[in-house]
């Protein structure tokens, strides 16, 4: 069997989740070299998984004429310019999200990708968790019928340290860009956004810019509503559920467990919180969507998760951004596309 | 419309159960007069219910031309020579359970219920209930397919008094002989018997010559097999389920509850008890018997739980008893009947 | 014991839901007389309920001097009158919801009621449902802490008739308006609310100028924000659901079903749908509000649902029509108040 | 970081799991060779997971002196010869279930193993499942109280060939085995068995001289009660819960599903059936189980579910046969031990 030959950029936690995934899980693909700015790290991955090269430059990795296809994942501001790079170097790339924070930037990316004829899947991995993909499919099947409401809540069990909030490009770039790309996965292009925006969780991620709570309410091209709720915190954990209603029914995702034990006593009966994290909940979609990059490049099949998809997310959560500041609702096409 | 003219001998709790099941619910009945020995208990559900008679002794009831039927709600004692009684008047009887804790008993009502030719509903409630009875239905209409498994749980709130477990006549008699009744509802007549028991809740339940936890495994003549497990304490409340396993699927029935809310924090989702006890679990079943056992004596039909049915699940508790005896499976025909 | 007395004005679906409700549950409460200007609706639940008088006209309640207080349970548009001359004639009023579509014809009750002394209570009650009350409770202990997300499903099996429709005020009015006092139930004062709406079910229903399918965003005055989502059909059934999230914890109530059997076979484990409709999910919650109504009168306590908050509910709901009139925000303070 | 160099002997179905779990999962312990009868099995599993040595002979494997500890994949006649070699060749050993169908064979492992004091775990790997692993727990932590009832539901998705039911040793010791464990693992030792039998999947297996469908009841030494029900077949799969019911609450663990994921319509709502069969359910399990040997090996520590585990989980089996034979309860004091 061919195996794919793969480069992975940046040794950090999401590069080492792919890394493993690759090395453990998918046999149609090995990993030739990695790298990353703090060589050390890159090289613990290389020894611990037994990858035969590690680098402190990344170039050393598109310079690599073995090397087929590379994995961005090192920091955001990063990504487009080493993408750009790397498609014309004629690697194949797979890019974590966001591309970038700039609508100008991913054009570049696009353009670049385009002429150079090299294939970049985007790490929206939520596409790829079994619950959500499963309603997907249901609706594909035509078991929902024609889309109604979609509703989406995504919260976080910690906020982030408020020097991240500080430069993540605020809650709609930051956590509910993935919210967005869900919900033009499910319902199709938005045509319009309104979005109500708190703080309610701490008042330093509000004097640092941002708020940590809100709620955008979505119209959807097909005539389908949708709504995002999202928090930074729960106290509870990562809930992340999915309600497709439609004419013909409705599918709900409810949260993933550590066990199915319920435990009942004189003071109710009481069943496990959600999986703590995204590294719980979304193991296993690391590694589907990873196969299925693997599989478009050596099989040269489109893949379903492109970095327009990338662009699209953004415009939705700059178009989110906008609505909050004008407290007014905004068309998807006052954003720049 | 002709309504059903009734009596009621006993105005204790569950002679008002169904005294206010009749008055409030069943427009086809109406009440003519309540007894008790404390006549001043049936003098207060008269008043409160608008009943026209009470009085302290019930052969004033079984002596009223007007009363067509007879509602048996007195002390277990008393159930068989009542009957007696009022068939021999020419009343149609509902007759609370057990009818009695003698075999022999139980048939000299069955022989004076023929000779009068009148109708004699037991009150195994429990048929009623509107997810075992749903359950049942599932399996006449074949979605089960042949019963392989049927497995009770049915586990009280709280013991009774020492006192009651005295002269109760034992676990098997008093508590299973629901259970038996559902089994038998469900799976049909059984051939065999094997009784486990121990005394895990109190030691004085023991002392009595009792045991306060059970389980019961059951051959059906059908083949299928069975098994009934009680306990006197949950912590949890009044535990009453029903799992039936066939070739086709499996129907289950979980507990009622107070709400459906969950609520869910740091410690986990946490959802309300059963609800507390009978009264509260079965009072829709109470009127549901009520209602048909006034259906079947107005229009003539036959009662779907007749004394045969309280004979059977006596019979399946003495064997239940005498296997714990000789620690060993009984069969049913060793039981006279 | 002094039992209140009742006169009930329309005997239409609602107001025999309240006649039973009181003649079965209810001890403390009597109905003396019962009016509909369909006389012969009246003069049926009269002859069913025992009730002693009956009249086409409703004025015979209102000048009959042995009646402490009235049900207002006629077509909406005569609320409002009635409830005013009811007011004037010293009665205490329970008035079906809502009081009246226009703020102005509102503001002429509350006057009238603050006038004359008396004492009014709206029929809002899904307040007094098991489940939401539940959460209430929760709230209230202080186990959810700071309120910050709620968000609330209500969706009908069916649409109502294009008729009715086109009279009903649209779906703001009619139907959210029972969504609005619900959210100002748990989360207190809203102010501004945004409304995105779409025909999805019916374009009958659009060419009768109303709506099918709606969410509203609404932020509370406490900070927390909100969001209601409404469809006129759902082919499952009654769609009747809460979720509170805050600092501490979330508190979610599921729908109602007939049973809780689950049946499993090769297709997968399926469980009922929602109780049908409103009077199946709803049924013991109206017993609920009479009975705290009639304690109320009997021992003059506040009433809990004044026609203040049927004012508020109808605000909210002009603001959502509003709303999606002019696509923006719109502040409760631009609604007469 | 010392590796543990393990031997696999059995490149089968489960020798494949044990090695990918090694491999992927367990950087403790590297697999030097491994070896099966059919060698171009174990020379396909050697390359695909980059194990340096693969043999037809076991011998090889035991005669290595690099491998400190061997694996016992193979055919179940094969295990307790292949262990008492492991044992005097100073391996330590994990074997697979059952060691044998005979007490003398599993007590001659026990004297080599004990002689050669080399350590030896059993594969009873639905110890380390997350359910019911976070059941013993809470057992543990004294969470339950003193237990009263165990219930455990074992059923599988399809029967094995006849071909191999005839060889199996009866439904009690290959497949009850694993309850019988489970029994233990939670209730402690067991005091007595009764076992009730049927065929209700397939008549030929009846023929074979076994049972499809069995209901065993247990009294433990410490006074509790248990019930094991098995079947070969469910329609909707495999049945895998378990039930502790005692004096503080109850625990109970449903079955685990590929998604979470409820579909509604106008049929009812629909969920996931459970995962299809054992290597489903139980795969984490499986790299668990030998994650803990590897630990007891390296660390010296006794392993947790040891030959005796192995010995007094057929003695169980052993004597729910007898039982049905005799058609009476059997001490398990009645079996050689």
């Amino acid at each position: 069997m061919e195996k794919l030959k793969v480069g992975i950029i940046g040794a950090g936690r999401i590069g080492q989740v792919h890394a493993k995934s690759i090395t453990y899980h998918i046999p149609q693909a090995e990993i030739v070299a990695i790298s990353d700015i703090y060589v050390d790290g890159a090289k613990k991955v290389a020894e611990d998984l037994g990858i035969p090269n590690y680098y402190e430059d990344y170039h050393e990795i598109l310079n690599n004429p073995e090397i087929t296809a590379v994995l961005i994942c090192s920091s955001t501001d990063t990504h487009a310019d080493i993408a750009i790079e790397a498609a014309k170097a004629g690697k194949h790339i797979f890019c974590e999200k966001p591309v970038d924070l700039t609508i100008a930037k991913i054009k570049s990316v696009i353009d670049a990708v385009n002429e150079a004829g090299v294939k970049l899947q985007i790490g929206f991995n939520r596409r790829y968790d079994h619950n959500f993909a499963h309603i997907k499919d249901l609706a594909n099947k035509g078991k929902i019928g024609e889309l109604q409401t979609i509703k989406i809540t995504s919260r976080d069990p910690e906020p982030p340290p408020i020097s991240y909030v500080a430069v993540s490009g605020g809650i709609f770039l930051d956590m509910t860009v993935h919210d967005f790309d869900m919900a033009r996965f499910i319902g199709g292009e938005v045509e319009e956004v309104y979005a109500n925006a708190a703080v309610t969780v701490d008042p330093a991620i509000g004097e640092a810019g941002d708020v940590d709570t809100a709620l955008v309410a979505l119209k959807f091209k097909s005539g389908a509503i949708g709504v995002i709720d999202n928090c930074r915190k729960a106290v509870y954990g990562y809930d992340q559920r999915l309600e497709v209603f439609g004419k013909k029914g409705q599918a709900s995702a409810a949260n993933d467990t550590p066990t199915n034990v319920e435990f009942i006593d004189e003071n109710g009966a009481v069943t496990d919180k959600p999986l703590y994290f995204f590294l719980e909940r979304y193991m296993q979609s690391f590694t589907d969507e990873m196969t299925e990059f693997i599989d478009c490049v050596l099989n040269d099949k489109e893949t379903k998760t492109t970095v327009y998809d990338g662009l699209e997310a953004l415009r939705l959560g700059l178009a989110a951004k906008l609505s909050v500041k004008e407290n007014r609702p905004v068309k998807l096409s006052e954003i720049e596309g």
